[in-house]
């Protein structure tokens, strides 16, 4: 059996892997335009901050480390330019000599990813304006950073990339101003949580600027100032455009392959595509809302190497699916950690929910133990079945534990009840009597009363 | 409404809070031996060490707070001698004037605790013997620490509070030595997991002596030595007897309440006992087991506080339900978070289920970013519906993380399945693409295969 999969980074290289456990004799095939595959796309703003202190930590693998160990040939400089689905044919070019080549496959895999939206402003290309999305680009970064030594960055939106790129620069010792033309930072947030983020990065230093747009670029060859919608004119060596990205389906779509209403690649929970023997997992695809049901497109570092997991055993014959997600998503901004799962109010009334919100504060542990910090939580309920449905937690400490066990109690469909019979860990380092989940739980059920 | 409540830590005053909200216009009276109510138990290990720096942080409210905040009447110094369930009756005594009393109740809640099991060893009245249970033997030990300045330290029992006892004392400067009779450590953990607790001890310079029992305590007024059945004579200024508690039932079962086959007092999910209009809750009372369905004694803080809430709430005209457990305990030991939930293999086979357990190594997040530890993780699987029924879970840093979400996978009834599907968060610093509990999904699935 001949497997080909078309790039190499989360979902990709998760593909492969598991196609070789699961059937050892098949012949992988991975094509890569770029010279670096396994990278930790989601490692790139601490690679660039030094936090993480060699480049050579966040390539999870060289392509000679992944053949090695998976008994995959890896072609990198390979970009494959068509996909003929009748003949189970891919062409493609070898970009090292510029050669033309194909490559007959009994399974294909799809894992083409994402590209950053470069939005027409004037003045985009003008030099030192950069996108982080590849390696490639955080090597660019670097290099600006230890040649021109910029003394001051602008980022452009003010999404997950963007903050964790204003916390890496600060830590640099950039003067940081953030671009936001929404009128709040992190769009997938609730405002009021939202608004707890944008004091924090005020706190630390960063320039916040709300409901303004880029009019323009300007400056010589680099760029210089950035003007805004507002009129201010801001001085800076350095850009970072992070507004966000779109799904690279143009070679599925040439194929005939099905793009779904978000516009990225359709696929079932086995990660077929529309076309038989074809496969598309990761970034490029689409995925199932576990709560609303609907095919959403939410590209996530953990969804694409599940994704790639089931796509790679599956296509090497094993019977495997991937659910769906609930969009969870965390992030450090520098001492908070922010995150949410599951539905927003906004959401859950567009998919057919009669959905209320519930806030409450709460602490990460018990007051008299060291380290008391407070949590900031935000449960969507249906006020029909009185199922949790969505929240979002901000904190410095135990956020990331309460993320996950909200995120778990949405999987399971349970009720404000079941949030308070949950029987979670108690110690005082560790938690409180009645956890902060449990409050939420009591909360709840007070207003539903 | 007149709602009595015999006893005032944990759960006694979380029913009288509750009791109090839910019926503002109900007469709550709450009566209580001691001096001191409202403390917190779990925190008396960190109160001794100065971990926590203030005997007032670990008194969570004083009677008088308590009775200002909740409009219940505090009667500490009073023992209910007492309860006459058909004239709605209890007798008590004052202690500090030595003279008897009656109070006639609609409604009763009995929350006595559970007090240490005091085994009968040769020399065992010997001073400087003592066992760590009210916030009375706390005092106790710090008055001994700081007049005495012993040394050396034996702890008899390596359960939670022993091995929280062991580090306590180590942090003081104390040369400390844990005697078990059992072949390891902490009872409820699988031998494999509490040998690597066991090792940590041993690490952090505790001498550990397993499968080895106390013959006799000797010493003039005071304890010098401990004889063990090994033959060890081990020096010693100070011993802490924690080889377990039992819980306080004499007076409900002289009140002909019902004790359930655990010992401690039989109530249903209403935390209802035999008699009408007699609840009971916290470490007096059996819960019941989620997984099994069996009634349980577990006696711990955070069970004991959601008891009291529900007794209170119930008490007092409302509607709620206490469902169950899942044993959850979690506890510090020096740098190590030490973590279960749910079915032991045996408890499992003992409950009709055909268990596995399954053990993995995983690490709490990227390997790039700074911090990285690994975790131990074991969980135990009914292998006729692949449930997960148990875990547990070792590591310095996100095992409370892991345990709650699995605590909360156990009680929603996933599968192997659902371990990998859930959507947990994932950024380099809280942890891997692939979650260390969707790893643990993926190893049982292989297994069930």
């Amino acid at each position: 059996m001949k497997i080909a999969i078309i790039g190499g980074v989360a979902a990709g290289t998760s593909a492969a892997a598991k196609a070789h456990r699961e059937n050892p004799e098949a012949e992988i095939i991975l094509f890569e335009k770029d010279e670096n595959i396994s990278y930790a796309g989601c490692g790139l703003p601490y690679y660039i901050s030094g936090v993480t202190d060699s480049r050579q930590k966040v390539v999870i693998n060289t392509p000679e480390a992944f053949t090695k160990k998976y008994k995959v040939e890896v072609r990198t400089g390979h970009r494959v330019d068509e996909i003929i689905p009748d003949k189970k044919l891919i062409r493609y070019r070898n970009l090292k000599n510029n050669r033309d080549g194909e490559y007959r496959y009994d399974k294909l895999i799809i894992t083409t990813g994402a590209s950053p939206v470069i939005p027409p402003i004037p003045g985009i290309k003008l030099n030192n304006i950069l996108t982080l999305r590849t390696i490639n680009h955080a090597d660019m970064i670097k290099n600006i950073l230890n040649k021109n030594k910029p003394e001051r960055v602008s980022i452009i939106g003010a999404g997950l990339i963007g903050l964790e790129m204003a916390e890496s620069f600060s830590k640099l010792g950039l003067k940081v101003t953030v671009i936001e033309k929404l009128p709040q930072v992190l769009p997938q947030f609730s405002p009021e949580m939202a608004q707890i983020v944008g004091a924090h990065l005020k706190e630390n230093g960063v320039d916040l600027l709300l409901k303004d747009g880029v009019v323009k670029f300007t400056g010589d060859n680099s760029v210089e100032k950035v003007i805004t919608e507002s009129g201010q004119e801001i001085k800076t060596d350095l850009v970072l455009v992070s507004v966000g990205i779109r799904p690279n389906v143009e070679l599925a779509r040439k194929a005939g392959i099905k793009i779904g209403p978000t516009g990225a690649i359709a696929v079932n929970n086995k990660m077929q595509t529309s076309l038989s023997d074809i496969y598309a997992a990761g970034d490029c695809a689409e995925s199932t809302d576990l709560v609303s049901g609907k095919s959403i497109w939410a590209p996530l570092g953990s969804t694409a190497n599940k994704q790639g997991r089931v796509a790679g055993e599956n296509a090497a014959g094993g019977n495997n699916r991937h659910d769906g997600v609930l969009k969870t998503a965390i992030t450090k901004v520098f001492d908070l950690t922010v995150a949410r799962t599951g539905l927003s109010e906004k959401e859950a009334s567009e998919a057919g929910f009669d959905p209320i919100g519930v806030k409450i504060k709460a602490v990460n542990h018990a007051g008299y133990y060291p380290g008391l910090d407070k949590l900031h939580i935000k449960g969507v309920f249906d006020k029909k079945t009185k199922r949790i449905i969505g929240a979002e937690v901000i904190g410095k400490n135990g956020a990331d534990k309460r993320i996950d066990v909200l995120s778990t109690a949405i999987y399971s469909k349970l009720t404000t009840h079941d949030l308070f019979q949950l029987d979670l860990a108690y110690a005082p380092p560790y938690s409180t009597p009645k956890d902060a989940v449990a409050r939420l739980g009591m909360v709840s059920q007070k207003k539903f009363k």
